[in-house]
C-alpha cells in the first residue's frame, strides 16, 4: 500500500508576526495520523498572493492532500479564496446553498446580513462547498487529478468540526489507507527515563508494525501504542494484549487508558465509591481545587476547600495547633497531617487532602529549599503523607504538587466503602 | 532601507506527528519582529535528509536569515548537524571549546560524559560554534554570502537563551535594521469590537510609520503600537504621546503598560496600599486564587481563600445565612454580598471578594442559565457587586469570571488608605 502524504498550509500574517500560536496544525496532525495519513510538511505563509501561489505549487509536488487553514475572513486582507480561484483558473460565483447557510447563520442570531458577509458565499467555481456548521466561511474542496486541496477557516473550533464531520470521512473514503489503531496508556508518578528503563524489555519485544511513543507532561507520562495493519479487530486484540503484559512491569503507575486526565479519573473513582472530598491547600494556592473543579459535575463529590496561605489563617481559620506550627513549621509532616485531618472533619467529607510547601522563588530556609513540599491524604482508615523535592520553578512546583496529590488520592482511596 | 527576511525552519518528526506543539516559532517571530526582521515563512519538516536539504535550499532562495531549531539531540534520528555539514560541503570535526563546555556541563552535575554526548561537540568545520549555556548541544552559525544559517536546539529554554544572548545581538550587528519600538497598552473589561469602535478616530489618525495590533485574550485586549524609524528616542516620544491621547477614549479600561498581567498589577496595587486580600470563590473553584498566587511574593498581601463549593459548606463553613440562601439562592446578589463581607471579616483582611455562578454545563435553571455569575468586592468603605452573563463553556466562564473579579478589585480599591 502506497503512503498517502499530507501537507498542512497555514495562511496569515498574524502567525508570522507571532500574534497567535498555531495550535491547529498539531491537532490536524494527530487526527490525520489516526487514519493513516502521514503529514510530511507544515508551512506557514503570510497574506501575500505570490507567496500563497508558490506554496500551493510546492505543496502539490510533494503531497497528495493539501490542507489549508486561514485567510477566509470577510476583510480584504484575507486572500485564500481569490488565490485559490486563480490557482485553479476559475472565477468566483455566488453559491446559493452557501448563501442560504450564511443567511440562516445571521437570521438565527438576530443579526443583519451585510454585503461583506454575503460575499462569503461566493466561491470558486472549481470547488465543492463544504458546510461550516458553526461559522460563516464555507470550506472548499478541490480535486486535481488524484490530489485534493481543502481550504478551511482558521478559527480552531470551526476547523475541527469541519475536519471531523466532513474532511476526514471524505479522505478515508477517497484514499486506500492502512488500518491504524492507537492505544493510550496513562502513567503517573514516574519520570520518563525511569519508565523507559522499567519497560525496556517489553518495548524491545514489540512487533515491527506496532510503535511506541512517550508523551511526557508535568507529573505524568502517556504511552501511545500505534498499530498498523489490515484488520482493526486484530490490531485491537494485539494492543490490548500488549497493554495487559505492560502491567507486569508498571501496573502501579498506570491510572487509565484513553483521553481522561487524572482529575477526571479521580472524580470517577470518588463518584463510584460515593465518597466526598475536601482540600486544604497552601503552596498550591488554588490550583489543586481548580483541577478538581475543571471537571463538569465535580460538585457531586467535591464539597470545598480552604486555602490557608497565611500562617495566621492556618491557625485561626483552619485550626492547626499553634504548638505544631511553632515546633515543626508550616512545611512539615506534623502540620500536613493536621491540615488533612482537620479539613476532612470540618467539611465533613470522606476524604481530606492537603498541601504545604515552598513554591518559590522566596521562602526557602537552609533545611527547606525551594521545591520542598509536603502532601497528605486522610480518610477514616488512614492518613498518608509524602514529601516531595521538586524544582526551582514556581509554576512547575504548583503543578507537580497538585498532580502528586491526585496520584496520592488514587493510591490511597479505600478499596471497599 | 532594504527589508531583512527570516525563515524559521523546524526539524522533527515529533512535530509532524503532532506529539508536541511548536511554540518556539511564535516566540522567535515576536523577538525578530521587535528588532525589525520580518519572518516570511515557517516550515516544519521531518527527520529525513532529503527533506531537510530541500528545505535549506528553498529557504536560502527566499530569506536572508534561516533559523533552524531541532534535530540536535545525541541520538541517531537527529539529523540536523550531518545534513548541515553536507549542505555546506564540509566535514565534522571535534570542536575543542565545545568539548570543554559539554564536559563541564556533565562534570558540574556529577554525571559521566558518555561517548554519545562527547560527539555533540563535533561540529561542521564551516560553522562558528555558539555556546549553549544551559544544555549540551552547541549552536552553529554559518555565513553564506550575505546570508546566515543558524542552528539551535529545539528545547525552548535553551533556544531562548541562545537567541537572546547570541543570535539577536549578532543579527542586529550584521544587518542594517530599522529602529523599532513597541508599546503595549493593556485593557480589560471591554470586548475587541467595542474597543475598536471607541478608538476608531484615534486609530485613523495614526501616522503611517506606526501600526496598531489588537491582541485579544479571554477577558482582556492588549493593544500594541509598533513604530518604525531612525531614532529610538523620537519613536518613544511619539508612542508615549499617542498612548497618552488614547486615554481620552478608553482611560477606564487601561490597567497597565508592558508585560505585567492583571494579577501582577493587582498585586502591586495591594502591596503599595498595604492592603490584604481574601477570597470566597464558588463557581471559579480555585482558579481565582490560583491567578493571585501564581505571582511570586503574593503571600505579602493574599492571606487565604475558602471555596464553599457545596451549599452546606456555604452555610456551615463560610457562614452565609440559611435564610439568604433559601430565599434568593446561591447565585444571587444578596448571597454574593454576604460571601464577600463574611470572608473579609473571618480572614480579617482589608478586602474580600467573592464569586458564585453557574459555570456549566449542568446546574442551570430557567431564570439562571449557564454563564450566570455574580461577583462582589468588599472593603470597609463599600460593597460592590456585578452580574455577568457569560458563555456556555465551563472553562471560559471560570477564566472570565476570575478576570472580572481582578478588574473589579482594580476599579474598587480605595484611592487613599
Amino acid at each position: 500500500m502506497k503512503n498517502i502524504y499530507a501537507e498542512l498550509l497555514t495562511i496569515g500574517d498574524e502567525i508570522l508576526y507571532g500574534q497567535i500560536v498555531d495550535t491547529n496544525s498539531q491537532w490536524m496532525s494527530v487526527e490525520l495520523n489516526k487514519v493513516g495519513i502521514k503529514v510530511i510538511r507544515k508551512t506557514t505563509v503570510g497574506d501575500l498572493e505570490e507567496e500563497i501561489l508558490t506554496a500551493f505549487a510546492e505543496a502539490e509536488k510533494r503531497a497528495d492532500i493539501i490542507l489549508i487553514t486561514g485567510g477566509l475572513g470577510p476583510t480584504s486582507d484575507d486572500l485564500t479564496k481569490p488565490v485559490l480561484a486563480k490557482y485553479f483558473k476559475c472565477g468566483l460565483q455566488m453559491n446559493e446553498e452557501a448563501l442560504a447557510e450564511v443567511t440562516e447563520f445571521f437570521v438565527s442570531r438576530g443579526r443583519e446580513l451585510t454585503e461583506i458577509n454575503r460575499q462569503q458565499a461566493a466561491l470558486p467555481t472549481a470547488c465543492e462547498k463544504i458546510t461550516n456548521p458553526i461559522g460563516t466561511a464555507p470550506g472548499m474542496w478541490f480535486n486535481k487529478g488524484n490530489k485534493v486541496f481543502m481550504s478551511m477557516p482558521g478559527v480552531p473550533h470551526e476547523m475541527k468540526r469541519m475536519m471531523t464531520e466532513h474532511v476526514i470521512p471524505r479522505l478515508t473514503k477517497k484514499y486506500p489507507l492502512p488500518v491504524i489503531h492507537h492505544k493510550l496508556i496513562r502513567t503517573i508518578g514516574i519520570g520518563e527515563s525511569f519508565l523507559a528503563e522499567k519497560i525496556a524489555t517489553w518495548e524491545k519485544a514489540l512487533p515491527p508494525h506496532i510503535k511506541l511513543a512517550y508523551l511526557p507532561s508535568l507529573g505524568e507520562v502517556k504511552l501511545r501504542l500505534t498499530a498498523m495493519g489490515d484488520s482493526l479487530e486484530q490490531l485491537q486484540t494485539e494492543t490490548n494484549k500488549l497493554s495487559e503484559s505492560l502491567k507486569n512491569h508498571i501496573e502501579q503507575f498506570i491510572y487509565g487508558y484513553g483521553e481522561d486526565p487524572i482529575e477526571v479519573v479521580i472524580g470517577n473513582m470518588l463518584r463510584e465509591k460515593k465518597l466526598t472530598l475536601s482540600i486544604a491547600e497552601s503552596c498550591t494556592g488554588g490550583y489543586l481545587s481548580h483541577l478538581i473543579t475543571s471537571v463538569p459535575g465535580s460538585s457531586e463529590y467535591f464539597l470545598g476547600s480552604i486555602i490557608p496561605y497565611d500562617y495566621q489563617i492556618k491557625m485561626r481559620q483552619l485550626g492547626v495547633k499553634p504548638e505544631t506550627l511553632e515546633k515543626y513549621g508550616a512545611v512539615s509532616e506534623p502540620t500536613i497531617i493536621e491540615m488533612a485531618n482537620i479539613v476532612r472533619a470540618k467539611f465533613n467529607t470522606s476524604v481530606g487532602v492537603a498541601t504545604s510547601g515552598i513554591a518559590g522563588p522566596g521562602g526557602a530556609t537552609t533545611d527547606k529549599p525551594v521545591g520542598t513540599v509536603w502532601i497528605a491524604y486522610s480518610d477514616k482508615y488512614q492518613t498518608v503523607t509524602k514529601k516531595l523535592q521538586l524544582s526551582k520553578d514556581r509554576m512547575i512546583n504548583i503543578r507537580m504538587s497538585s498532580v502528586a496529590v491526585l496520584n496520592l488520592i488514587r493510591q490511597s482511596l479505600p478499596k471497599e466503602t
